[in-house]
């Protein structure tokens, strides 16, 4: 409970800085308000919770300029999936060895240009990757992402990345064969990730085939454990320190006295509950004059300008509007595009005051990750949304 | 049958059209190339189907300054989801005589923008929509959208936009009451309809809707018969021709000899089978060594940079290689960033050649519609999808 009480209150303070920030705006439409406070406590709450593990940073959650160079300033690194997030954080001041190019799916002038700019540690999931790799960066690191279930995870990661864990032995053995570095093992327990135990099994794979590659001769050095890491949404999640307290309690029972270097990759964990969207209402309607009719509330955000993460109500926004206290009934919530999709909640419909009006405003909380880039250009012709760090 | 062969003809002929710009163009990552002649085609279509019914083409579908200058040109009105929208075609030239303000969904000061551009024609659904209309639009004309069950489509329509036809009476009388022309009523029969008969029930209702209001006293003039004209992806569907003859059979027995004026709001039937996009192919993997194994197919396209209208696998693009002429295979097919929704055909895998290699050019068909502006800004530092027009 004291973990929840202290996020609480972080969280109220948060709401305290972004809103002075929001009376003083003179821009209209939607914006996300970004506190970088936020940011730099979950930073902290990361390198207290596992202190002998590398942190990069999921650029892909937020390539905010200001995110970049605040965590390049405290010692993180990043994980990055194309060449422009890896200008970027070169840019925010993180030297080539603090880059991991972290996507499995790499043109290979791609792998040229990364190179070319001295990254030297990349992610691959097949032997195709690997040749990729030891033409364009000849003698990196590589480590080979490996199939997880991602049970329990709210955003479960389905097979697109990763290979078989029995596959794993042979895709790295192919990359030391070519002159590159096997450097280690990543997985991904599934975005959102609740179960602190969900590291476990995961972990279990990676020795295996630690023991395996030493049989063969080759030893491998590190385990990228990725992200998963939950941002605090409506739902109740665990606090960093557990996800921590599991973690090394895994690597202690599948690697004993040989612990082997660590690296996470959050991204939803480090921003999503530093950012805040200021939103307004729109339209509030009904279909028909039937009593039991539910109203329709209409906001200026929807799934094509920020909130794409709704997609099959996967993810459940806290909303607060200045009416709280009123009665609440259930509303099905959409965004204002002539889209059908463009839906937020319906499925399970969202208790807004029966006060709320056309024209309110509404916060809607932990929107830090995955809004900004996931915007359309000009979806109806409505812009991408705002941003601002603070 | 006749009308398949022709648009066969016609994709070909497009084909080469635009593989002859793709042989000179110079830039790298995947673009989508449009062709004018086949949206000219497109709307002369529409006009020889239903020569008394005005075009008003859905913006949002695509809103390349050339395709709407080409459309203004020949004559066409606009549907606007959005000022942004209704500047454009302004810009493309149509007068504001020429354009609906379509969406249901519009804040105030937004009315009263397009009141100030010249605009006179608004939708809404529900009352609180007309005295928007009436304090910031006053005396323009208004039509309601009404509900309609949208079976038959690729795409239904959900129940966000319209109101039971049963409320549209008390809609429209209350514009009337307001000082706004009460003009007439729409509907949209689902995106993507391959049903040419789908738009029969929704004029029954419409014309119920028309007697209740002449009961009232108040004359409506005008249905509007929104879109869901396809385009063709591999499902074959019926032609232009077909939908024209169909809606007149619908009007003539539910209106008889009092035939309202009406107009069509096609966006994918207009530009849907004009384009086409070049993409690469990034990696082809397996996930494990069983001989059963599926191939996965990475493109350096996906739902993030154009083809977010995979969601759901509801469009099945059709895809072309150098290779069709060799064996082909099942593969799961997906994009390159790193978010594992993006996997554009996996429940229903899509057949491509076995001989396929990393680096290879692929064609896909009909991407006219939906691609460009549903781009995201910049998902994973990939820059959205780049667009040709010739």
């Amino acid at each position: 409970m004291h973990l929840y009480r202290n996020s609480d209150l972080r969280v109220n303070a948060m709401t305290e800085r972004i809103k002075n920030f929001l009376r003083q705006r003179r821009g209209d439409g939607p914006c996300v308000v970004v506190d970088l406070d936020i940011v730099q406590d979950n930073y902290l709450a990361f390198e207290r919770a596992l202190p002998d593990t590398r942190v990069f940073y999921a650029v892909k959650a937020n390539p905010a300029p200001e995110i970049l160079a605040l965590l390049a300033s405290l010692g993180s690194s990043f994980d990055c999936a194309s060449v422009p997030e890896i200008e970027m954080a070169l840019a925010a001041g993180a030297g080539p060895d603090r880059i991991s190019f972290g996507n499995t799916i790499k043109k290979e002038r791609d792998v040229a240009r990364a190179f070319e700019l001295g990254v030297r540690l990349f992610a691959v999931d097949c032997e195709a990757e690997v040749e990729k790799i030891s033409r364009a960066a000849p003698g990196a690191q590589v480590f080979c992402r490996i199939l997880c279930d991602g049970a329990g995870a709210d955003w479960p990661l389905s097979r697109k990345f990763g290979c078989a864990p029995s596959m794993a032995p042979q895709v790295l053995e192919h990359a030391h064969r070519l002159g590159l570095v096997a450097h280690g093992v990543s997985f991904h327990v599934g975005s959102q990730q609740a179960n602190v135990e969900a590291w476990d099994l995961a972990l279990g794979s990676a020795a295996a085939i630690f023991r395996e590659m030493a049989e063969r001769g080759i030893v491998l050095s590190m385990v990228n454990l990725g992200g998963g890491f939950p941002a605090r949404y409506l739902k109740d999640v665990p606090g960093v320190p557990r996800y921590g307290e599991a973690i090394l309690r895994g690597l202690a029972k599948h690697f004993g006295n040989r612990i082997p270097q660590t690296i996470i990759e959050p991204g939803r964990g480090m921003v999503g509950d530093a950012g805040m969207i200021e939103a307004e209402v729109v339209l509030i309607s009904k279909k028909s004059e039937a009593e039991d009719e539910i109203r329709w509330v209409y906001l200026d955000i929807g799934k094509f300008n920020g909130l794409a993460e709704t997609m099959d109500e996967a993810i459940r926004y806290p909303i607060r509007t200045d009416k709280d206290e009123d009665r609440k009934t259930p509303c099905v919530l959409a965004g204002p595009t002539c889209d059908s999709v463009d839906v937020l909640y319906e499925k399970t419909p969202y208790e807004l005051p029966v006060s709320l009006s056309i024209g309110d405003k509404v916060l809607i909380e932990a929107c830090g990750a995955y809004t900004t880039t996931y915007s359309a250009v000009a979806f109806n012709g409505f812009e991408p949304l705002r941003s601002y760090v603070i």
